[in-house]
């Protein structure tokens, strides 16, 4: 979208970057973890960007539905091609490739790669992988994964689909007895997958063992038809997203090979016997991963927001600040506090990702070694995370598409296909409200092993601070006490609501019904520890960069925006029990309007530092050139209904209209 | 969308809607002012219901952006003849039929009658009016208004189109000198007007006078194609309402008539003399009406929203509450305490809609005597309020779409088409943060003429109460003192913000900076004082309405939900002063808990009394029987990509993939 040719850069933007107190490149290889890796990425993004194949393709915006899951299949087998002609296989340019390299759309083989594969690798016995693997990476098979129901989402417990082992046959019978079991929603499944990961219920003996993992064959390997008993297809037109052909799948009495049950956990003998899983604590592990990696992806797609929003707010001027010069939109201050803040959340969202991540890798270590003990802490964490971080972005992507007027509105803006593809993160992999009644259920549990006198782990041993403290906050305003404020705040919610649940208990009212009567408090006490170890992460990530002094100070005050807006934005309950005074409240405000003012310099080269590339933004507002009316204009001139000056729709309906005369129905 | 066939209503929602403590019609009949009214919008939308024409169309989520447009003028021209036919002629009918009773798309002749033709009657001369209206009755002239360009949007003393005054020709020379001046986004403009009301700088005797209005030709009466000097065409796509032509303009030395400058108000004589408005407040009249529209509108939007939210979640089981059954989603505390605020938001922007629609109808008496005092602090409240709801509703619907898991992204679900026709409302007309300064700016000369012991309007006569005061509010919650609450903290927010204002140009700030450099904290103001506004209209509602006392409790306890649900989101505002006692916000947190547990057993027939139907809800969610798998499944079925088992992609792109040959460019 964003036009090709070579245009001087808008002279508003080249100011923005000469006046930046800091470099940008050094920032970008700090945001990414070094030069090689920004080396890495750009090389990749450059295959897409030189690509004649995608070159040649209609714009995104332009696409039917239809169009866009054709051309994205067009794209994506352009780019493996070249992709394998270069020899690249090394992960990180792979994941970085299977990701969003081209254009922010979602690779075709995304769920393939990423889940189907992994999946098989994860919860296979040796002899399944050696089998299926290779099937899978030469795309004889190509897979979706099925687990979602028309009516049975978070509840895995709840699925209705059913795989009956038949002793005489040794197979399983994949069946959906009703409607409701209809498998819907699973990406890939409806037209380019031909085997899928089946999560069933699993009947053996005459007894249910629950939802198991089965290799399900959908379509004919060499016609790609679907197979007897198989009916599958797309699910419509979606929000956003429409390149990927989520699909539903009913099942018909489809009879599968044992060895297509995934049996390193637990197993089913030829006899039918049923084997329990010794220990699959790990496969938590995996789900820990990928909620981090989710959190880093909402932040990309924020850090991209903003950054059309940001370079867009340079760019376009309106009213007077001053007599008779119009003033550039991000020296509006109501406009630098809908932008900064979510500048630094982008920033935030991200470092609380990668140090998910990092906590994982540890964790895999001390697994190996046999220690399972961060595992409860960490997974409780990412699930609240992966809640915390969609919902804020979701939420922020909007915020900047208001904040550039009208034209945020247009699909030329490139905020309708950002703001689309990151919000399905709230519901995808674990419902948010879910994920984070998860987060509340283990900060009870911590709650009831403070009482017992049981040490916490570290991730939450803030939990145990005395709550009679009020904040030493001075007008310095320091980045540890912002921490403390934010702990404080977290414990305090923590156990009000673990005391509520536990007064409805005392009352009388079950365990369950208890937790569900005090949720909403259980919820804003989940919030307030994910929102602690943002804060804590960036406060520590800023204080232990390996940066220049430049770096670290913008680093440093956008760290301090964040915390000091969070606690604007919830001030309620740190006020509650008067752990700010309310002189102390005015210097945060005051601090507010400072930070603000002390961001907007850099503002257009923090987002720079993202590195984005035009092709990924797509986005006339948000171009590195800035040349954002001559491409809106360029944009609404190729649009498909400027074909012709006169639509055909016009002989048909407002002519016969204009001239009084019925509009006859055989004319439909 | 929905099935038209008749099923049996599902049992959970016909159990809701037995339990209801009031009557759905009685309410339904407060809501839109009697029996008469509902009667006639029902009468008017089974005018649609029945229609062949519109029937027979495909179904809105299936249509390219090129079908929306076509589709949306078949439509309109098949049910304006029926109309016709019918005799209908009644301004209530016509405004219900002009806004979105089809489906709740953009009736393609929106703009024509509700803006182009009034606002010739508002600023035309009596001549102007004998000439012009007739034209724009007869569809001879079909009408947009053209005033954003491209790089100018709120601020209309920006905009650089010209129109100049040739006193040998007596004709105006319009034009856009560069591209920036393109006109742009204007509804209707791109394919359907051959007229547009032009915004355009006034030159006359080489003297610029402003921005005027201008009725400018466009396109040829009779063969439809652009005339010399007009290039014109649609936008392009954007996130939603593409049934609507949204066009740019760009002018090109185009001569029109000096009588089609509109002359009501300014006047060009023929020699070129410029003659000034004797009084235009009338003008500011009309903003005040369109505004409070806008907020009745949203709401309707949001309950919508709510409907399919409320409904989807009393069928939708998920999860355990008590061993073995899944429980209602309705039944859980955090879907609770996402929809039941949300649904008495919907409520409470319908009467503030109402309440200033009103206030417009008692202003225009007075105005009409000569007494021009109310419009003022009207026209402040209405800007203000207008950005308060949309930003509101936006949220809410929302919040609503993520409320219902991943169905809630489907297009089935309808959740986009509302949403992404409710976002723009942020906008147009105005953009909210602007919006939100003007009120701003008002509170601020009302602090002004407070401390000059002037008397202030009764809207804003709370603004003098004594901050001292501290809240007496006790376990009953009642609601004068919650009104009490709202009106404290926007008095103290607005005493802050005006002081913040004061100081900064005490410190030698020009008042423009020092409105700038306090908009944060004004803009927090100017949402108080909307927020108080719309709670104490809800509350004077409730408590004045004629209903029978079951209908009262209900909307008594929605009023109570509303208002306590809003000082805990926005708790820290009430906290900073100590305004709450730590007890008192214990009591309104147990508050909101009670009052989610007694709309419970009403939520059902709350959003039933609204009223819609299921083509206009087009929800496969929502659907006012509650069979939404079915409905889920038969969407699914009849998408356009499901035609063919295997798609032609596959061939193309897939099928070279998995053999391992390369994929020839020449095949595109």
């Amino acid at each position: 979208m964003a036009a090709t040719g070579r245009m001087a850069i808008n002279p508003d933007l080249a100011n923005e970057r000469r006046k930046a107190s800091f470099h940008v490149e050094k920032l970008t290889n700090f945001i990414y973890h070094g030069v090689e890796r920004v080396r890495t990425m750009q090389f990749m993004q450059n295959i897409v960007s030189q690509d004649d194949v995608v070159k040649k393709t209609k714009p995104w915006a332009f696409r039917t539905n239809e169009e866009k899951f054709d051309t994205n299949l067009r794209i994506y087998s352009a780019l493996s091609r070249r992709v394998k002609e270069l020899g690249i296989t090394d992960d990180f340019s792979m994941r970085y490739f299977n990701k969003d390299v081209a254009r922010n759309e979602v690779n075709m083989l995304y769920l393939h790669n990423e889940v189907f594969t992994p999946t098989i690798a994860m919860h296979g016995t040796e002899e399944q992988r050696k089998k299926f693997l290779p099937l899978a990476k030469n795309l004889t098979i190509i897979g979706a994964y099925a687990q979602t129901e028309l009516a049975h989402g978070t509840f895995i417990r709840g699925l209705e689909t059913t795989a009956t082992y038949c002793t005489e046959t040794k197979e399983f019978v994949v069946h959906s007895l009703t409607l409701t079991p209809t498998k819907y929603w699973s990406g890939a499944l409806g037209k380019i997958a031909n085997y899928c990961i089946l999560m069933a219920q699993l009947y053996t003996q005459g007894k249910c063992h629950g939802p198991h993992m089965f290799l399900c064959p959908l379509r004919d390997l060499v016609t790609h038809q679907s197979l007897p008993g198989v009916e599958l297809g797309v699910i419509g037109p979606k929000f956003g997203v429409n390149e990927i052909n989520n699909g539903f799948l009913r099942l018909s009495n489809v009879r599968i090979p044992r060895d297509h049950m995934l049996m390193r956990y637990s197993k089913v003998l030829e006899d039918g016997t049923y084997i329990k899983p010794v220990n699959d604590r790990l496969v938590y592990g995996s789900l820990v991963m990928n909620r981090a990696t989710i959190v880093n992806d909402v932040a990309n797609g924020l850090a991209m927001a903003c950054t059309i929003a940001v370079r867009y707010s340079a760019v376009r001027r309106q009213s007077e600040l001053s007599p008779g010069q119009e003033a550039q939109i991000l020296d509006y201050q109501t406009q630098q506090h809908k932008l900064f803040p979510l500048l630094a959340e982008a920033y935030a969202y991200h470092f609380a990702g990668d140090a998910v991540q990092n906590s994982y890798l540890q964790m895999s270590k001390a697994i190996e070694a046999g220690d399972l003990q961060l595992l409860p802490v960490l997974h409780a964490l990412s699930a609240g995370l992966k809640a915390f971080g969609t919902w804020g972005a979701s939420a922020g992507i909007g915020v900047c598409q208001m904040a550039c007027g009208g034209h945020g509105y247009s699909q030329a803006s490139g905020f309708p296909k950002i703001y689309t593809k990151t919000t399905p993160t709230c519901t995808l992999d674990g419902e948010n409200t879910v994920m984070m009644l998860q987060t509340a259920r283990y900060l009870m549990k911590c709650m009831k092993k403070m009482q017992s006198g049981e040490k916490l782990p570290d991730l939450v041993l803030y939990l145990s601070m005395d709550l009679s403290g009020k904040s030493s906050m001075s007008s310095d305003v320091d980045l540890p006490i912002l921490v403390t404020a934010y702990q404080h705040r977290a414990a305090r919610l923590t156990k009000a609501a673990t005391t509520a649940a536990q007064m409805l208990m005392n009352d009388g009212r079950s365990p369950t019904e208890a937790f569900n009567m005090a949720s909403t408090q259980l919820v804003w006490a989940a919030k307030a520890h994910c929102h602690q170890y943002v804060v804590n992460v960036f406060v520590n990530t800023v204080t232990e960069a390996k940066v220049d002094n430049n770096t670290r100070a913008v680093l440093t005050t956008l760290c301090k925006l964040y915390a000091v807006n969070g606690i604007l934005e919830n001030l309620g309950e740190f006020l509650q029990d008067q752990y700010f005074t309310a002189e102390q409240v005015d210097i945060l405000t005051d601090q507010l309007t400072t930070l603000l003012t002390a961001v907007r310099p850099d503002a257009v080269a923090l987002v720079d530092a993202f590195d984005f590339h035009d092709e990924l933004l797509d986005s006339c507002l948000g171009r590195y050139d800035g040349n954002v009316y001559h491409a809106l204009y360029q944009f609404a001139k190729s649009s498909p209904l400027n074909e012709k000056d006169v639509q055909d729709s016009y002989y048909k309906f407002i002519k016969p209209m204009r001239e009084g005369q019925d509009i006859m129905p055989s004319r439909l």
